[in-house]
């Protein structure tokens, strides 16, 4: 992004900080534990910027009847959704018809707010699985959302949509053109995450126009080297969804695929979705490190991907990064099951730039210098499979006493 | 195996119970923390009963130097392998040429001690990666283990392969044809313990005559439906190996491929392979309970062990049964990403006999009984996929603050 940096400006504002955009939040009393959290997010392009919308969804065969439904909307209105209506705490997923009608239903509320029909809507739920959702509570709760929505309210719905997060995961860029355009985001996710959307909620905004074959491609390839390399457990949800909503907002001439401009449009997006796909990782369940996994000269990118994965998700790797034990021989063991294709003989491994294996090999190195890299809060492993040029970097964490804490007593 | 039962019996003495098996051990400093443990293990059939052998083998790409000269030895000896020398404490992995001598170094030393060349033993290790072995201690632990070779060495051989395991592995059945025929067996394994053979070694033996091609048919149909069925952390080791030697000491003649005495021969040895299989996932690295995953119902076998390994290897599964949490969505959820093929509408899931989805819907369940049935030591979860005529079962274990701690300081 470097070359891109005079024209480029971190901001404030998240998904509220392209022109345009509206959050509402809200809380409902929605069954479990006790709580005040806020846990309704209402964000919707103003009605003068009749605004449309791209997304990915989990590929969990199980996958919950409020993806089912946004689905449903984005193919029928061709694209032409305003808004999303969210609530944490119950994921309405393997709830058959009722969870579907439900789902439907929270659009309804949401629309009418609005004064558009619900199929305009998108709807995301997060949370357990199997309880049918409180429907009485939740659509006072869409009611509420929908009358403090306002034009800072995306930390708000950040807070929103969290479940086990323990950090609001916000971010937005602006870049000039001759007209300013500007991508916002906010995200949820810690547990159950891993490559192929797993529970992960992910919401853009841009008031840049951008046709919407355009956009969907360009989330798409974002997506494929963001959110899809991080791993926080291998388990893989069935209400991972991930939305850019366009509102063309910015006044620019409408970006078209192909050209420099939807590169650069490109390129802002992957940058908006890394940050929040490395939040997530760095908040992963218990997590105590944040980890990198760059691998470099795989025969493409594909064989460093599914590399740089393997060694990310391994357990043995992760509990060993906790215990602060340099143990690479765990890393080239992930590497070795990955289904990589490569030379074992060729492959170094290297804890940032201290090298532990080479070329297939044991070599002596310096615990000490070993010690200090893995007490930082984020180690970098870098490892090098061969000559050729594909390269791919992964995301995730540690595994921690407090993620068996955590995940063994979720629904009480 | 009901139908075989009266001519079928449990006994003692695992490796040595079949006629003509010597086992001798011994304890070799090593390096690492100071013990006074066993940690080779010599194993052969009498010079009288010349043996041959069929194995397989861990799949990944780096695998260790004694699994190339297993490897070898079986191919220029077409089977003719007379022994195993192993040693527990060091993997001799990722240790470049010095470890192909050193374990071929190993053979030679096991072979002089019976009189034979080195090409006629297999090598197994396993410990820490990447540290290469000390020869000295290791061949004085050679001579020691041969000198006490001994027709009931077995427990010992088993305590010997031993590194995180808390017990050792070990069974043997005989079986009355016209002649008696008896399988021994014994195993190591807690951690890296993956479908696809992982941190696993398992040796067993029979007095049985046996052509090879169909030992090796045997071994490979029966690892199929056990030992790749079980699951402790995802993670596939280099030092993988489960090698079964035939003496023909029981004087019977030799079973063919393909016939009736081959049939029971090999539901015998998956029968041996299923124990030692299900000990290996009882003894997860922390793990406090054993779960047994039955799928039904699936289009096909192969359908249905993707469903359950899946279900067995799920971190949020094995973590709510930890916590005695009947979170039976992370059940569904872990089938709909397994990738395996069939119709949500379709499946239900069982907590032993308690109903907790019907057909892709949450059902209401009295969450004392299923708190009674988590509380247990070994849990079963069924599932119905569908109608199909395939099914498959998988084990594991669940995962506890233990597993971390064993985990965090390995090396150490």
């Amino acid at each position: 992004m470097k070359e891109l940096n005079h024209c480029l400006k971190n901001i404030k504002g998240g998904i509220c900080a392209p022109k345009g955009y509206l959050a509402g939040t809200a809380h409902a009393n929605l069954g479990g534990k006790k709580t005040y959290q806020k846990n309704i997010a209402f964000i919707a392009s103003e009605s003068k910027y009749p605004s449309h919308a791209a997304a990915v969804f989990t590929k969990n065969l199980f996958f919950a009847p409020p993806i089912a439904v946004t689905k449903k909307h984005l193919i029928e209105q061709k694209g032409a959704i305003q808004g999303i209506i969210i609530n944490s705490r119950n994921a309405n997923a393997c709830t058959g018809d009722q969870g579907i009608k439900d789902a439907e239903e929270m659009c309804t509320a949401a629309g009418r707010a609005l004064g558009i029909p619900g199929e305009k809507l998108a709807v995301a739920s997060t949370g357990v699985i199997g309880v049918p959702l409180l429907m009485g509570p939740l659509l006072e709760g869409i009611s509420d959302a929908a009358s403090n929505l306002t034009s800072n309210g995306s930390h708000n719905a950040a807070l929103a949509i969290m479940t086990t997060d323990t950090f609001p995961k916000e971010t937005a860029l602006s870049y000039s053109f001759n007209e300013l355009i500007t991508i916002g985001g906010i995200a949820k996710g810690s547990g159950m995450v891993h490559p192929n959307m797993a529970t992960i909620l992910g919401i853009l905004t841009t008031d840049a126009c951008i046709e919407n074959q355009a956009l969907q491609q360009a989330l798409r390839k974002g997506i494929d080297r963001t959110f899809n390399m991080i791993s926080v457990d291998g388990d893989t949800s069935t209400n991972d969804m991930v939305i850019i909503f366009s509102n063309g907002a910015a006044g620019n001439p409408c970006i078209q695929a192909g050209t420099f401009e939807f590169e650069i449009f490109s390129l802002i997006l992957e940058d908006i979705l890394r940050t929040l796909a490395k939040s997530i990782a760095s908040d992963g369940e218990g997590a105590t490190k944040f980890i990198e996994v760059n691998v470099r000269g795989a025969s493409n990118d594909e064989e460093a991907r599914v590399a740089a994965k393997a060694v990310s998700s391994s357990l043995l790797v992760k509990t060993a990064l906790f215990g602060c034990d340099a143990n690479w021989g765990r890393i080239a063991c992930a590497l070795g099951y990955s289904g990589s294709k490569f030379n074992p003989e060729e492959v170094s491994i290297y804890l940032k730039d201290l090298l532990l294996m080479h070329r297939g090999c044991s070599v002596p190195f310096d615990e000490d210098i070993a010690l200090k890299i893995l007490l930082e809060k984020e180690v970098i492993i870098n490892i090098i499979l061969g000559t050729g040029p594909g390269n791919a970097t992964a995301w995730g964490c540690d595994l921690s006493y407090d993620y068996v804490k955590i995940n063994g007593s979720y629904r009480s």
